[in-house]
């Protein structure tokens, strides 16, 4: 590849941080990857990992001019380092989970001139740190971008290398509604169905429970670090899904209190309906996918 | 084994009756293992799974007695069919979802001398009929009973032989309550998710949804045969756990309205809690079943 990156600074060498190195690491040996860390202990880790060609402990401390920063790093840390870090790279990108803020934040500094690109691999593990970082971790899953701030070629190429698909969604508003609708309401609803089972004494449900309950309540058991952030930045339209939640539950409410079979029904084909709408979209966009390979 | 059932008729050649013939035939070969099936699509499906000794159409084309007879029909027809079922055989068991309608039957029957006992396999698959019958179908899974109408030794050890295991709760409204909680409002939970997922395009939900919205929605697939009866005979403790539910998404809604970062991180830790002391029991149980093995 001609226009490839060669010099790359990732601001946070946590789980997507490291695994970004890794995975650029493995597809183009002789490039420069420095980091930005300023946790001591993901510091040492990173060092461990030995992916990075430098550690830095402060955007300050960095000595040189890159060809791209990766802000990798909670939104709110991101937006508050975003123009610092955009001094001293041609290329500044983000992979946070929300988009609203950023793209804010990436408008005023676009404004000076500098260039950025608001991005979100959908990719992540339960484990975080430099330590649980995997070459693989982006492969064959979406790495989104926004229509309204596409990304140069050269950044939707290196996105392919790392094993990604460049997905496009219109805006910062459609992500971020796009986000509540299957990944953080999606959560919370998890967290719900795990508390309302508590009813049940603890070990009759470890005895009895079968798939179905393991299944659905499997998000209650992840960090809460991560979520509290982005539940709260999300939080309108996060508040906007529980809200068709709740309409939904109570569908079944009123069709079980009135004992109407034939609601019920209804109530039940509907939902197979619409997950297998969306599971042959998702079959004829792998098999789109895979065709165009 | 000495007290082994060597008589068994099994009423319904469906995917768990057939299963358990499979499984029966292949612990014990030189058994006799007969069927009822009403209907002649699984009639023909049956005889060409090949073993059942004979597959009778009707209940009163039966011949002989047998040892055990086993409902494996929905709860409503296992209710209606008890009582001339018993008539043939020394010991009648169920193996329905739901046990209060059954255990009612049951008592009735036991008034005029005859052996009757209600059982659970916590076991099964999306495809039903005797043709995606498995002999394995109760490896590992919990079989319950009831405490309150304890099964001869005979008939724990045939489920033993099955690959089940035995496990015993209080009651038919503990079983009840407990299915609700762990099984029947788990699915409503999932479906519910997908509903609201619904405001999303399907193409775009198909791209970019991960592992966790695939997880909570997939019970939204299944067939909705089943589980109309076993929602509407259990709806009692279905809308209790709904209630429960309604209440705990309305505790995140509060802390998200309020933008409350404490409470937000209070429910999540919550919720990690309630499913690490789940895990934990299961662990424990799981040692501790394998070390008395």
């Amino acid at each position: 590849m001609n226009n490839q990156f060669r010099r790359v600074l990732v601001i946070g060498a946590g789980l997507i941080g490291t695994s970004m190195a890794l995975a650029l690491r493995r597809a183009s040996g002789n490039i420069l990857i420095d980091a930005v860390e300023g946790q001591d202990g993901y510091r040492r880790e990173a060092q461990r990992v030995g992916v990075f060609d430098s550690v830095w402990p402060d955007i300050t401390a960095v000595q040189q001019d890159y060809e791209l920063a990766v802000l990798a790093i909670p939104a709110r840390a991101a937006c508050s380092l975003a123009d610092s870090v955009s001094e001293v790279a041609e290329w500044t990108m983000d992979v946070c989970s929300i988009k609203r803020p950023i793209v804010e934040v990436f408008s005023r500094i676009a404004a000076k001139g500098r260039r950025c690109v608001p991005t979100h691999p959908m990719a992540g593990k339960a484990k975080g740190g430099p330590g649980a970082a995997e070459a693989d971790l982006f492969r064959g899953r979406p790495w989104l971008f926004l229509e309204t701030h596409p990304a140069p070629l050269q950044l939707e190429q290196m996105v392919a290398e790392l094993g990604a698909v460049p997905t496009y969604v219109h805006s910062a508003d459609d992500h971020d509604r796009n986000l509540a609708y299957l990944s953080h309401g999606i959560h919370l609803t998890s967290l719900s169905a795990m508390q309302a089972a508590t009813g049940v004494e603890i070990d009759v449900a470890a005895r009895i429970a079968g798939p179905a309950f393991w299944d659905i309540t499997r998000l209650a058991a992840s960090p809460s670090g991560f979520w509290i952030d982005t539940l709260l930045d999300n939080r309108d339209f996060v508040l906007e899904y529980l809200g068709g939640l709740q309409v939904e539950i109570q569908r079944f409410v009123r069709a079980l209190q009135a004992a109407d079979e034939e609601l019920l029904r209804d109530l039940l084909d509907q939902a197979r309906g619409s997950r297998e709408g969306v599971e042959g979209a998702r079959a004829r966009h792998k098999a789109a996918t895979e065709t165009s390979d």
